[in-house]
């Protein structure tokens, strides 16, 4: 049995992590940590959770709960990562965390687009970005991973097999992607307030967003060049599920959709989580929402020679909690699909 | 031209007069009293309003802004209406408010609800209860104006014909309301988080919302005998409207639901704003949203011998905002129904 | 390995059913019967499903399909079901059926709410009533149960405890119950399409609902005298969910809520999926959203004496597919929660 | 008096367009077509109007209707467009039309992304695009407006400074656009029913929406070269609003981004409807929803030498009916802003 730690364990990736959890057989989540909720039964913070997961909140001390668990998942906004991370690392704990201090190779990238300085650059050579379908040898013995932002799984995913197998010209990429509200987080912002957010859509973040330099490091190793991208995520009124529209200039005409269908198939043809469209399907967030799958549609404009990829996944899904989770499965051995296969809602 | 100013002008019901009255020719808004935002622009605080409404919010000081106006509009807190209110009235200035401390013609019902003591108890036997279906003779002189919570206008409208009628019993009244998330006002709480409140439906306020004995109140001053309601409100995820279903024991079965039905439409053949619908027709939120009417359909249950009364209106419309220029209107001796007449926008 | 056929399958009951199964190591469904749909793959309506369960849908031809399975679920429009279910029950199936045909005991009163004649009337007498909590027992060996109306569920639920105890009177019962739109079923119809329902609100089926008297039946049952009870529908704009709150008169004033409260959780005490939360709580219908459970809570109103319960379920979950599934475990002899613990997606 | 017919009146289109002229004194809706609904009051199909515009719709009689009227809006599938409005102008009638059949100065363009053959093909040189800020000079005195589509508007009005300005290429502009679900109409399609639309996000018409040469035609003109544009509409659950995010190169890099605003600022200083943001500054649709007015905010991206311009506006307000009571204004040479100036609800 895995003994599972969740730090931050009260916002909506904690708490999603926790319902994909709570009823596995071979994982128990023997502390969740919350500050703000110590000595509070989990399920008085979720409801839904009631009778399910009543375990009470932990506050964050380091020592007394690595005794409870060998892994760690950690939901903590960035720069404060750095400072818990490190003390399991030394107690022998495996940590996957869902910030973006260690998803970076090059220290200054982050300190520049993060605005911090960071508190344990030592660590990052170490670190595994844990995107299963690139980095699924380094996830299987890593002992920090980094589960990756939710914008760049589902831009990187989108855009690596053309980009890798150089149909793409690497320059003038552009992606515009939307969010769920939830991607906020469990804020009491005015901003995400029901009567500001519903009926509402806005593009935010434009040419500064953190998930930029993210997605432009993934690209750049893909296909061994400097890539720039042109990335601008919107807010969408819906809480679950994302979706990129990514734009590539084809390199040569002589390609044709159907080449290129089949070269997606192929990339991905031992992935259990992407699902690569038919040629004329168009992929719609209910599709995934809810689940760990990835749905992906290329469609060629003939007219401008353009390759357009729509991307859609569940933010708190294969964008951070269920990923963490396929992390997890990686880590410790296990089938890598335990617990993740189940199909979104729908409604 | 007649000047007004509004305090506590940044809610959603201060926000909600400013678009009603910012391109009135007969009404300038001469001050918007904002603590949160003093120094800006209105149209900071609400992007719609650029170029429409720019003034500067000013901070409260009644001396000053007294200067400025001959009527306000008060959208505070109740408890701070009854210390801010009797200074503009000292400078005999005419006021309309929002809060409930006004609306009690018993100071002993309003401090054992609201669970405060009332600090101008004097002022309550000259404060008319702005409801104009009721009270239009008394507002139109009135110098202090309770404008009514948005759950009495919607159940008493609904019930005042029957009951005034003497057709139901005035015991077992039953109402279940729902309010758009726009009655909480513009909070920065958890509780009204987009994430929290999209795809919600839930009950509040159980047997003590304050607006019980509201109800009660103008009820039993139809009737002539003491009432007292089972009121239960929810809360769905909609921006605004309002829907009360009213539940009441006809006293005899001789009245058929024609009867009934005239009964209605004669109550309120000289209202412009509330409609009575053709019978076998129920009315919809979207069809009064953004505008100050009312609809109101009765059902009558043979088998049960009750009469259920269905009844919408817009919450920042009939249900505070446009209902207090309505008075505003009224008291200034305008045509009641200047500015209000336009439909909602049904999307 | 239990196999089942779907009939009507590719609604959105049958496709929650799907979606519930489809995983599952015990059950395989070997056939789903759509007749819009015939020949093509179920996950070509649901893309939730790629992958998971690409099956092709089958034309309603009962002597294939028979061969296919031994359990069958139909989801059919009423009156339909009463020329399907008897050729299956001939060939030796059990069925669980979704429709309202065979939920009552007369045949009157079915014949009087749906408006026509009832095709089957001799089987009704063995059908059983599908509610876990009442009928479980009967369950077992039924072969033919009728999976009870989503409103009914939420309702009886929430007062058997009460009628039954007989602290309550059986007269004037109100219901007033709000419906996610999902509970419309899978409709091109201008009534539900999101531009005529997305921020609105209604009352619909005043004094007629078909579910009043599935709902009086039983409350009958429960308290051996003739229950009648006044119900009214709503529908809000979400998808999912579904909520009720109920008022009963209290026969003495001598029950503390506590008392109440003891009295509601000694009932459920055994029961899996009722979750009665503890005094001053209140339910939420994004608790139980695309689960099994039903939160209950009750509040007592001194004032009136009133006894006011407020509960919510998943209207596609314990509303209907789910119990669905609940009752097909208890058939079949499986563990009766096997499937069905998994908590909602709280957002 | 100008008397107005409107032809396909019960749409969303033609329902806005009776909301903003029911009240106004100088204009006077004699006529509302509607085949769907002939004989039935306007308000039985928007109860909103109840009181308001309870005119009976006509059937499409051209000689009964245009005795009645002396202006025409048609809302009307392209391709019908054509056989109807040919007959109103033969008869002296002034038309302004809202599909796409005369939209384009090169019929050829037309039946290509169209799919059908034009039926009056010589009323196109004498039609006009019905973009005030482009075209009002022409629109003063023409009997044929075609008003733009709405992704059309919201294109060309964010591009056009730059592009006239020389300041961006023509070459490799990207638009992602976003609208709200009243664009498709009122349809009892599945795709729009409320549960397959809520809580979801799709792309749709990736390189071929019909609006694409649309913008092409007009942006061309602007700069006087050959302008092809990637264009990208995605179907977002809200009603109303529109959001294009369109990327452009950046010619040169020694405009500062206070130049580039400007340069926007300057050309838009006579406009009453367009509202440029200040830099730093994002509009989202809220803000102009159930408005006329479309708010531009431009970015410069550095790093990509890249100007994103981020426009919104009311897909049925300025992208449809509001625009063409704009130029309905202009042609009957009234004040072009009169009953427009309204701000939008915001919530």
């Amino acid at each position: 049995m895995l003994k599972l730690g969740i730090i931050g364990a009260t916002g909506y990736v904690g708490a999603e992590i926790v319902r994909l959890l709570a009823l596995r057989d071979d994982i128990k989540i023997t502390t969740v940590v919350s500050n703000s909720f110590v000595g509070q039964p989990f399920s008085a913070v979720y409801p839904s959770l009631r009778g399910i997961y009543d375990n009470i909140c932990d506050k964050l001390d380091i020592d007394e709960i690595s005794e409870k668990a060998d892994f760690f998942i950690t939901a903590l906004p960035h720069g404060v990562s750095t400072s818990v991370i490190p003390r399991l690392l030394e107690k022998g704990k495996r940590v996957i965390d869902h910030s973006g201090d260690f998803r970076f190779r090059d220290v200054n990238v982050y300190e520049k687009w993060y605005k911090v300085t960071h508190n344990a650059p030592h660590l990052i050579s170490n670190a595994v970005y844990g995107l299963p379908e690139l980095y699924r040898n380094e996830i299987k013995t890593a002992f920090l991973v980094a589960d990756p932002g939710c914008y760049p799984t589902c831009s990187i995913l989108a855009i690596a097999p053309a980009l890798e197998n150089r149909i793409v010209s690497h320059k003038d990429i552009v992606i515009t992607a939307v969010s769920g509200v939830s991607g906020a987080g469990r804020k009491s912002e005015l901003a995400y307030a029901f009567c500001e957010t519903d009926e509402n859509f806005k593009a935010y973040g434009i040419a500064n967003h953190r998930h930029t330099p993210e997605i432009e490091q993934e690209l750049s190793l893909l296909c061994g060049k400097p890539v720039m991208v042109s990335f601008t995520p919107h807010l969408a009124p819906f809480k679950r599920g994302m979706l990129a529209t990514s734009y590539m200039n084809l390199d040569s005409d002589n390609l044709s959709p159907a080449d290129i269908h089949s070269l997606y198939v192929d990339y991905y043809r031992n992935e259990p989580f992407v699902r690569i469209l038919p040629l004329g399907q168009l992929p719609e967030t209910k599709h995934v929402a809810g689940s760990n799958y990835v749905d992906i549609a290329i469609t060629v404009d003939s007219r401008l020679n353009k390759l357009i990829v729509v991307s859609v996944l569940d933010n708190l899904g294969k964008g951070s909690a269920s990923q963490a989770v396929q992390a997890l499965n990686i880590m410790a051995g296990l089938d890598e699909t335990k617990g993740l296969l189940s199909p979104g809602l729908y409604l």
